[in-house]
């Protein structure tokens, strides 16, 4: 009876139901339809996944992998360490362990990566008639019939058609005279950042994917690109954070593993800021004449860091969605000098009133509040201009040496400008107090 | 020859071309078939679109606004402020304006409002015959044709099939007999992050929507969803840099609404961080009798800022994919706890380390290293560990008011941290150095 329930379930409600009783996880699975179970093992994360593979006994785990369609077989498979592919891809048919290895082989989050070989292709004098009989023979092993792929004698890619296209017309028409000669393809080494933007852009449920010499190599459905746009974003979120990303879902990874996705970071970060002690100690006699300085440390520098952790994920927002590419620097360098002036003459302003209110009640900042007040302004100015330009130009600066501009975190920004905002504002200091108080 | 032109590119490629050249936008959709002018017009952004409206003549307005599917529609007016929809309302015929008027009075953000009513529905006792032929006749006009959704003559929802099934199925089987009584509705008060969550979960490319009493409303479709996911995240990412949400792109913004986005939370933040001059006036003697200790205030307040926005970018991020609910936070808690305590004995023994070196190297910092080192030091354990916890607790707190967990920015955490931090490193510094240098 506990085949019939799993199967009267939707699958999703099978993947709670492991993650509810983990313990139970190859049980229930063992106990589906092998089909079923594969839709299910899909949609696992990676810990439950594991679990299942080791448990299941070897010719249980062999139905599986080779019932897994391709696209989520590599999806699997390029999360375990190699020793543990190789023994896995033992199991699978000669068939699926071709395809599996060259799906393997292209690089990581390329588009290759996310490519299914089982589509169904059609040659352009078929009749439409031809075409639904082929359907009716092969649908049955295709990722999707949704939409059909139109290919010449050379394997090259000619069209798709929508199945609505098929089934609406008339079934003694050839397929080169119902086609629009209008398609989308994915190049197979293609970025899988690029593949959400096409798919964001275009009305389709799949898009072909083809190499260099247009040779249709596989498909890419539209739900799995949902997950890609998922887990970038998860990953970039955590970054913007100062994280490394964590590839698990929080709850589920163990603490030990989290801490060392932190540590590193904060480490590194931690580090950079002692120049911030080190910047102090070389301002120590002016501290020392004039105590008042010291109070308005934290306010400045953090006041930079606000700054630039703005800027820096509105560039990275921008960035990860294919709005601002590299050569537009410029125009980004322009937009925020001015913004970065505006933004610090409003803080500016505040933290003089601030410092001179302040004084006229409290008497606390000594006879030369006007000074003090212009020096808190204008190393305001400097500090928040100073934070949006750099900011701004990390991220875009990080892409152009190649590594993600998701590094630039609002902590990497907030201490770098910590560092650079205490040399500004002992600067402006020295400017308007020398000789008065330093 | 334009219109021919125009008739031969993907969508995305007239997109481009009128983001490109916006000054041509209302001809170059005005030189489109109706059909593919709703399609090019609803993947452009809102200024885009305004312009549009604004310059087609009136009878194209109207032309366009009735062709456009009924869930772009909606997300387009969505976005304009009250009086301008009345106006366009207007001129949509008698129909079409009932279906909108409809949509837009589901809540903001809800699945209804994602919602479209041309989808093709059969009854149970139809024969596969039946249904393909019913498919021939109204399938224009349908937002797809990949699932089809079974109804019964109360209008009840009761399954969907994937066109794959009717066309692999026998044309003499009655609907009910291929049907698998397995499916997966939304409802229409559900959150739109709902919705991507269960697509993500179900291989569908299609989810009905029904009402309390399960009576079908409309459809979803997953390239939609695949938007949402898109903007949601880039709300959160926007959000977690201490930004409004822009709803538009970076570079289109004219300056000043960027200015306006940006400036707000920034002015928040500044007299947040006011508080630290506050705190550090209320330690100024403290500070003239003991200038070293005013050195350590950047590293040790920025290292909590650190830690925490770490932990609520985590958590944010968690919450966002539904990882995490709000009824976690102990389970959280915990987790922080342990984490706070780890992250901080490590960089409290690397700060210890720190003060003693360099005294030893430089003497910089008087006689009293050791204790100089265990204030830096103990005070790292406990601003880390304050760090972790608050920013970990924040997210879900403000989930439970109400309010967007994506609130708690990095840098209102880190200015939250700054302000307990000074308390936390003054109170440490009492405890090891009073009576020697306070
Ligand atoms: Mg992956
Ligand atoms: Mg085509
Ligand atoms: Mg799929
Ligand atoms: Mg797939
Ligand atoms: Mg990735
Ligand atoms: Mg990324
Ligand atoms: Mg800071
Ligand atoms: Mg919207
Ligand atoms: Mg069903
Ligand atoms: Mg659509
Ligand atoms: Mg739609
Ligand atoms: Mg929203
Ligand atoms: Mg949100």
């Amino acid at each position: 009876q506990m085949r019939e329930f799993l199967n009267d379930q939707n699958i999703s409600d099978v993947a709670e139901l492991i993650n509810e009783f983990p313990e139970y996880s190859s049980q229930i699975i063992g106990n589906m339809s092998i089909h079923r179970a594969s839709s299910v093992f899909k949609i696992l994360d990676l810990a439950a996944q594991k679990e299942i593979i080791q448990d299941l006994p070897p010719f249980k785990t062999a139905e599986l992998l080779n019932e897994l369609p391709a696209d989520d077989r590599t999806a699997f498979l390029e999360e375990l360490p190699s020793e543990v592919v190789k023994e896995l891809i033992k199991l699978l048919d000669p068939d699926e362990r071709r395809v599996t290895l060259s799906l393997l082989g292209y690089p990581e989050s390329s588009v290759g990566r996310l490519m299914t070989p089982d589509y169904i292709a059609v040659d352009v004098d078929w009749t439409v008639q031809e075409v639904l009989e082929h359907i009716r023979e092969v649908g049955k092993d295709s990722e999707t019939i949704d939409v059909i792929y139109v290919v010449n004698d050379r394997g090259e890619f000619v069209d798709d058609i929508r199945i609505r296209e098929i089934i609406l017309a008339n079934p003694q028409k050839m397929v080169g005279e119902i086609i629009d000669n209008r398609y989308i393809t994915l190049n197979v080494n293609d970025d899988q950042e690029v593949a959400n933007q096409i798919f964001k852009m275009n009305n389709r449920v799949a898009l072909p994917v083809v190499d260099d010499k247009n040779i249709l190599l596989g498909i890419v459905t539209i739900d799995d690109v949902l997950w890609v746009a998922n887990e970038e974003f998860s990953e970039d979120i955590q970054k913007i954070g100062g994280t490394e990303a964590l590839d698990e879902p929080y709850l589920e990874m163990p603490i030990i593993k989290l801490f060392k996705k932190r540590v590193v970071w904060l480490i590194v970060l931690f580090l950079g800021e002692m120049l911030t002690a080190t910047a102090m100690g070389y301002f120590e006699e002016e501290i020392a004449k004039a105590v008042v300085l010291a109070l308005f440390v934290p306010l400045i520098i953090s006041s930079g860091g606000n700054s630039g952790s703005q800027a820096s994920t509105l560039i990275i927002q921008a960035m990860a969605v294919g709005e601002i590419t590299i050569s537009a620097w410029w125009r980004v360098l322009r937009r925020e000098i001015i913004s970065g002036l505006l933004l610090g003459s409003i803080l500016g302003l505040i933290g003089f009133i601030r410092v001179v209110l302040w004084n006229s009640i409290f008497h606390t900042y000594g006879s030369h509040t006007v000074l003090m007040g212009c020096t808190v302004g204008f190393s305001l100015i400097g500090v928040v201009l100073w934070g949006t330009v750099s900011g701004s130009m990390l991220p875009i600066l990080l892409k152009k040496l190649g590594a993600d501009p998701a590094t630039s975190s609002a902590p990497f920004v907030a201490t770098l400008v910590d560092v650079t905002g205490l040399v500004i504002y002992f600067s402006v200091a020295y400017l308007f107090l020398s000789g008065i108080l330093l």
